[in-house]
């Protein structure tokens, strides 16, 4: 199997993170920050020393202040519906994934605003339009780093600097990014940075995170047991303990944090000139076959790792199924639980076949992929 | 070390399950329900077994009624948010966790009523008295079954058939005695059951369940990306999508589907046999030590796994590092973020000494945990 559905989760994961995640359970598969025995103190110090290299990778200063949830979607839940209340604005892009809409909508119920501003057909996005965008009640800019559907990039830093002089809070969803680009979240102006954990990170899937501006009061949403302040029956103000309640997912967050020493070891330039060279070379072949529409940039530079394609007017989900079924290549067709993305670019009827390229993908992935989608092409239309 | 926080979490686990979740992760560790490639559809299919054993073990007839969580807490923090509103009146007892106590708190402030029936100070409840505390506007009984400070199981049969009586939703805690006492949501009218993954049911942590009975609407409090309806901006109905928003934890739910099949394989019956009996040789060789206050009913087949004790009036915290540093003993000193129940028993200044016994312990175990209680009683008191 040929795996180009990187931007669903990414596979394989570094060794390590097996082998961590192993290790935790077998060796100190306690519950950390409870009991005080050797075991949970070692689980706790796992925990923490992932706080730390989640503040390395993004220049996050107090390691308090990233809290583990369990996927992206928590994240976002969590900090959108922790600062909005009834009257407030919010500006998004008309690219956002419904983990950033479907909280939206819901908030609409109860008098937030919200703004979705256009990208254009590639999905960039003009910074002019988001300033546009701004009214006196906006509270807050929620925007992807990058497309999930054709990877194009946004001007977060440009953004960023919007909002910080305008004194509106940022929520960058990195999710297609992280791990890969560069995310300061100082120099970008970022208040509030949700992340999967089981995508660019290499982690196992059921980890999240979400970065919290040290100053910055986010109702939580969850309450329960922190470990923390237990005689108290109301939820403790002390972060990360605030917002994370229960049973952390300790193995989870012991591969995660082997999956950033990975990129931290290899060299996050380094990844991303590797999936950048891919993507590259993967366009570049689409370009020569004309029945093919490539959707977004054509850039490489300018888009995560991310490609979408159409032949003619074929069925997404049907190309997708012949890829599966007789190229034994895994890509995801359909609508990439992004709809505003397909109207954005045209293919909200059709859907897309998205192939999402990873670090350990091979030029050889590609020439295969391509040599499938030829194939494809010429029994469609010469056959 | 002898490993004495099962109620914590539970370990080891059996070793199928770490196989399961390694496999999971190197053979098919694809985001489920997404794609719709091979590795796809297996991930996928692995959580529908887990949903499916699930059912088995708690006579739950249709499998997606169960909600894949984080945790326990998040389990109940959806199940009660989800169902109460302003004016609404809910019950509890006083031994609750604060994983129950906290949400309703928080509920508090938003006008739902609250009553925390009294237990003795052995935790044991009358069902009268959830009877005399029902209201008009009684909406939900919360209930833990068994207490994770003193183990005491309290009559959640009884109390569902009142429930069900007066038209009263009924949701059980079953933290502490899932994968160990005989659940059954048809006969015992729950409605909705709370359960963590990793205690014992010997999942992985970073796994809780929820079941929420066929037909009972409960707002989703996380909404995003389902796989499924990926065209809408709202939140779709189906179930279990509703509930699950984002990348689930597939690695510990192919845990948690190994954990689950090894309670079936070793047999309900033969887990709980022996940890009562252990429980009650434990809680017998403590009776010798007159010294030593032991908490709850002194008697196995009335509460679960978990005995706590103090001795004479020295800080529970000193006695667990203690044990810990000097007899290689893991227990859970302090309140188990559970003041209530300390409250109940009259131990809230001093906390207790925790110890939780699972089914991988043994007789040799108890006795080491015995001698070193000997050992500091007569260091305390005799040297």
């Amino acid at each position: 199997m040929i795996y180009l559905d990187n931007a669903a989760t990414t596979f394989p994961k570094p060794e390590v993170v097996y082998e961590a995640m192993l290790n935790q359970m077998k060796s100190f598969g306690a519950n950390p920050g409870r009991s005080g025995h050797k075991l949970a103190i070692e689980a706790g110090r796992c925990i923490f020393s992932a706080r730390e290299i989640v503040g390395r990778l993004f220049n996050i200063n107090n390691p308090m202040q990233i809290i583990f949830t369990a996927n992206a979607t928590e994240s976002l839940n969590l900090a959108i519906k922790g600062v909005l209340n009834s009257g407030d604005h919010v500006i998004t892009t008309s690219i956002e994934h419904n983990s950033v809409m479907r909280p939206i909508k819901t908030l609409e119920a109860i008098g937030v605003e919200h703004t979705a501003v256009q990208c254009n057909e590639k999905g960039e996005l003009n910074p002019q339009d988001i300033e546009t965008a701004i009214k006196p009640n906006t509270k807050l800019i929620v925007m992807t780093h990058a497309s999930n559907v054709i990877g194009t990039l946004l001007p977060i830093e440009e953004v960023g600097r919007l909002a910080k002089e305008k004194e509106i809070l940022f929520l960058v969803d990195a999710a297609q990014t992280a791990g890969t680009y560069d995310i300061d979240v100082v120099k970008m102006n970022i208040d509030l940075l949700a992340l999967p954990g089981h995508k660019g990170l290499y982690g196992p899937q059921g980890t999240g995170i979400l970065y919290i501006r040290e100053g910055l009061s986010v109702r939580h949403f969850k309450e329960g047991g922190t470990g923390s302040k237990s005689e108290e029956l109301i939820q403790p103000d002390i972060v990360p303990d605030r917002y994370e309640s229960g049973t952390p997912n300790t193995p989870g967050i012991a591969g995660l944090l082997k999956g950033i020493e990975f990129i931290l070891e290899t060299g996050i330039e380094n990844i991303r000139r590797h999936e950048e060279e891919l993507t590259q070379y993967f366009i570049d072949g689409l370009k020569e076959l004309p029945e093919v529409t490539i959707y977004g940039t054509h850039d490489a530079k300018k888009q995560a790792s991310v490609v979408s394609i159409n032949i003619g007017d074929e069925d997404s989900s049907e190309i997708g199924y012949i890829l599966d079924k007789v190229f034994d290549i895994a890509v995801r067709p359909g609508l990439h639980c992004s709809p505003m993305t397909h109207k954005t670019i045209g293919s909200f009827e059709q859907g897309t076949v998205r192939f999402s390229i990873g670090y350990f993908n091979t030029k050889a992935d590609l020439d295969k992929a391509l040599d499938a989608i030829r194939s494809i092409v010429q029994q469609i239309y010469y056959e």
